[in-house]
């Protein structure tokens, strides 16, 4: 058995990475930490784990947590991973980090979208945990950058049609819609129930964080320079990310053929489930599992396609993947722990 | 005091006709018709009217209701509307029709997208109710047609820009999400509480009846064909709808400079709010108002404006501008009973 | 047109509070303040405002608040609102008060459930401002302590009970399940969406500061000392209180009979709703509105009656119930600004 | 690997009995049947499973069954069980029912609360499947009735205190509040979205079907005959039942002895948790797992007790409890593929 490290596990990132290693064959969770719950029980803080799970909370030293485990998940705020992650890896400890710090390749686009890097050194060597377009990649890897929540999303819903050239990247329009969970587990007024609940709303309108990154992994899939028009929305759910994509077809394809070439492009994917003409992804078919949903469909009056993609924000958007790349990096099977079936529902 | 009718009164756009026409200062409800809820009180219906409203259901029937009422809401499905309409209006009634039955002026149109049409004879007479578009034609008219939601949203989001010339009509891409009121209240698995609450999806995907009806009111303002891509999606929430509109810029225009454009077009229209920049609209912000909110953005990026606009559908989108176009029919002020605020939260 | 000041305008009762003034035909919100808001417009602290209102938010200064209004609410945490007050009461000005610093009539009951009295000489004064149980002295009272949501729910549900010596008082059970508005508008983890939602809970068992407000109403309808259990729930909606009251019948009555006892006992009431025999409320249905909708049911199998009481939190829990107070204080038609319609579905 | 037949399955129970069965070591899931979707992909009415199950749906016909199947879950509406039960065990075939059809004992009891019984011939052999209170007679049947979700909460909530004679059985008063699913799949105006969201009312008070099963279950734990209010209501979550219960302490004891109590009662017993003083069970922290959260409160004012108790209604109310006497009926793990964590947030 792997020991692993959960650092920040009192996030709902941290909560879901613990659900999911306790139901893992190969690892045992050895380490949590959470600077504002140092000493507490992790179940204290999450009775949903009573019972099953009777650590407390280390606070968030490097040096202590290498101690104790073998294979560590940061699940921290961007800027705070970096204060951290190094140092594990100086340790000699492999680390999925599900920050945004280690995403993007080039320093200077971090900088100009988040803040000043501290580690930049490490840029070039994290590899994008994104294992159905990095597989191999991954496998070697020491340092993961677990992919955002939406760029997972964009990223499988338009691998197909930009790898086989089939669809005008200028003409990129991404409609995104996330879960609540998304936005942490911080106090702030705007993520209270009164303020989501039966509400719906745009944030980040052609500024949010997660568009380099998006337009990162585009740009590697269509060979040239991609940019998108992305806008993040705020779903009254507790889980799910549903996106919308919009592109201008180069060749008349009917939706039957735009199927098939989904299909044919995932057909040796475990977490990637294309839907049959004629039905499309809910994100409520996910929630709980690591799957990606993807549906497609043609409009001959206007010669564009409509891609619909939808993940659990905190599996396939978060944990789940993390656990993903883990097993590639251990040596794993790929979907070890990660088999549960969407809880519908 | 005008006697009004409500045709249809056991849905959700009845129920809110009755709401906003007993809080009307100048109408009194004398009649509300049902066929599933004949002989019943229709305050048993909906107990959220116990105590307000004595009256029973009436079956669907045109000499009755015209006997009982000067002036008629038809809130029935299309097809239905279209078997009483003709009747009422010949016994000298005015009708506000909810229906799409005679929202579009081509009978070839309406007949590509819904079924045979029986009174094609009254598209030519019928004025589509948008009051901000049609406020003239709708003053004069005795039979209106109640525009979609969905259409509402659009058409008031998009005016500011297609009227200035500042978009390429070629480039729209309006991605909707609606409250599930807007299915209706029959009984339907897909509209269950179980299936509908934390899911997500979208559906009629290049293929939704209030296309055309979009394209029509789009085409009118452009000055040229205008054809669109429209998706709508399902939202957990029980009123509400919001549209993400996209079009690329004509010419260059800051955020501050669209905000002013729409400022300025809908300066003297009570029920159009403009968000200032940097503010954007909720769906919970308009919550049983006549209000649409807009917000506008723009890209410099990619050189597209982005639009948001709310409304309640059930309001604006439906009873709200049934009674908007009713006061302007009879000559009351525009905003009579319509004044309430929005419930938040 | 008397000028009003809405004193803790950034909480969820106190936006409440301002939809409601707006409304009413006799005032004008003159002032509204805002400790962390001072100096922000209130329509862009709540944008469902926008258009209607102007006023930016004062800070919360005695002083200055009976220079700019006459009649003044305050919406302020206990310990708060007694620390504004006796000045304004010194000033000349009428006061509603909407915590729970002048509802308890013995200071040591107070000081036991909540802390220190800093103004315990104005409790013999203040009026409990239930209009239903205390019309008479709420009329002449120049300082009103609007009830509790929790308190008001209950006190309506057993008064026709308590009152006409039905039920044994020493049997009473309280089960009760509140919206989440009435955990405030603060930033608590508590109370973030994805904590609240798709969850249910009780707390405060045996210990929420409510108990000793219900058992002095009670008392005084009982005419003996009452003691009660009560067990709040918190409910994932945003508006409304349901109460779930058990006791033993003195007597055997029916459904029947007891629902004519209610209905006659509240016969010339207008905000109390009785439902018919096999009817029960819903808070769906008493969304937005100052009714407070009871039902009632006899169960011969133990000898016990259950009568279930709803109304909306914000309201008749306290904004409406708050201008009820003001229409009787200041000798407004006692339903002026409070006859708007539940907001159904 | 045992082959199992899952008879319903496309109403939420059935759905939920995939969930789980697919996920356990020991069986094959090789039959499932539907009335309304015979013919059709299982996957295609719930795309949850889409990927991970190819069957389609049979009819409901015992023959088939047997032949296709060695154990069977019966997840039918009452009186349709009763259809397929005798034939089924006629066949040779293991069967756990989860329908009320054999929960009671006495045919007398279940032809007043329900309706004809058509094999009260099997009553006296059906085994209450309750594995915490009735654990042998599971073991040994072959025939289980699965009990009902209200009467497990509220079974496993009160066996410490009836067991040990701590309460006055005369005294319990049951306040339980459902998710939606309880209400089933099936197409009916109540359970629309929109009726239920932001929506909470009682039903079936002192009525409900489940009140003569609960007693059933209290009697024999209590050693007399026990009479309880129990009052449902439905809560607008997918999943969860939280029981509040109340009764009066023959002897005084403190919230902490309580505690102890049950947790010395359960501590052998893996799906249920009791809570440590000052912590109480919200819906949240069980969804999706089989696990039933207990807490207690002592009310030295009122010398009562509360209990409180949650589970998952599809879970331990229903499929999960399901599985578990599969588990014990085919000499497996009793907690083989049960061991799932709850789905937080």
């Amino acid at each position: 058995m792997v020991k692993v490290a959960v650092v920040g596990a009192s996030g709902y990132t941290g909560v879901e990475l613990i659900r999911l290693l306790l139901a893992h064959p190969g690892v045992d969770v050895t380490c949590v930490t959470s600077r504002q719950n140092a000493g507490e029980k992790i179940a204290a803080v999450f009775p949903s784990l009573l019972g099953r799970i009777d650590l407390a909370c280390d606070p968030v030293e490097p040096a202590l947590i290498a101690v104790k485990a073998d294979f560590v998940f940061t699940a921290l705020p961007h800027q705070s991973a970096m204060e951290v992650v190094p140092e594990l890896l100086a340790a000699g400890r492999k680390v999925v980090d599900l920050s945004a710090d280690y995403r993007l390749r080039e320093v200077a686009v971090y900088e100009a979208w988040y803040a000043r890097h501290t580690s930049a050194n490490l840029l070039a060597e994290a590899v994008y945990g994104l294992p159905e377009l990095y597989r191999s990649q991954v496998a070697g890897a020491r340092l993961v950058a677990n992919p955002g929540c939406y760029p997972t999303s964009v990223a499988l819903a338009l691998a197909p049609l930009l790898r086989a050239g089939l669809i005008d990247p200028a003409t990129l329009i991404i409609d995104s819609k996330s879960g609540t969970s998304g936005a942490g587990r911080s106090a702030k007024v705007d993520s209270l129930f009164c303020e989501v609940n039966e509400g719906f709303k745009a944030y980040g309108v052609a500024s949010h964080r997660h568009t380099p990154e998006i337009e990162q992994t585009l740009t590697d899939l269509a060979g040239e320079k991609v940019i998108v028009n992305f806008t993040p929305h705020l779903l009254p759910v507790n889980r799910g990310i549903f996106s919308t994509c919009y592109a201008t077809l180069m060749v008349e394809k009917s939706t039957l053929e735009l199927v098939e070439t989904f299909q044919q492009h995932y057909s040796g994917e475990t977490f990637v489930r294309v839907h049959p003409a004629g039905s499309l992804p809910n994100v409520a078919f996910v929630r709980g599992s690591n799957f990606c949903d993807l549906g497609v469909v043609s409009d001959p009056r206007t010669g564009r396609v409509i891609v619909v993609s939808t993940i659990d924000n905190l599996v396939k958007g978060a944990a789940g993947q993390a656990v993903q790349n883990m097993n590639l990096m251990l040596g794993f099977e790929e979907s070890a722990g990660l088999m549960a079936l969407p809880v519908f529902p």
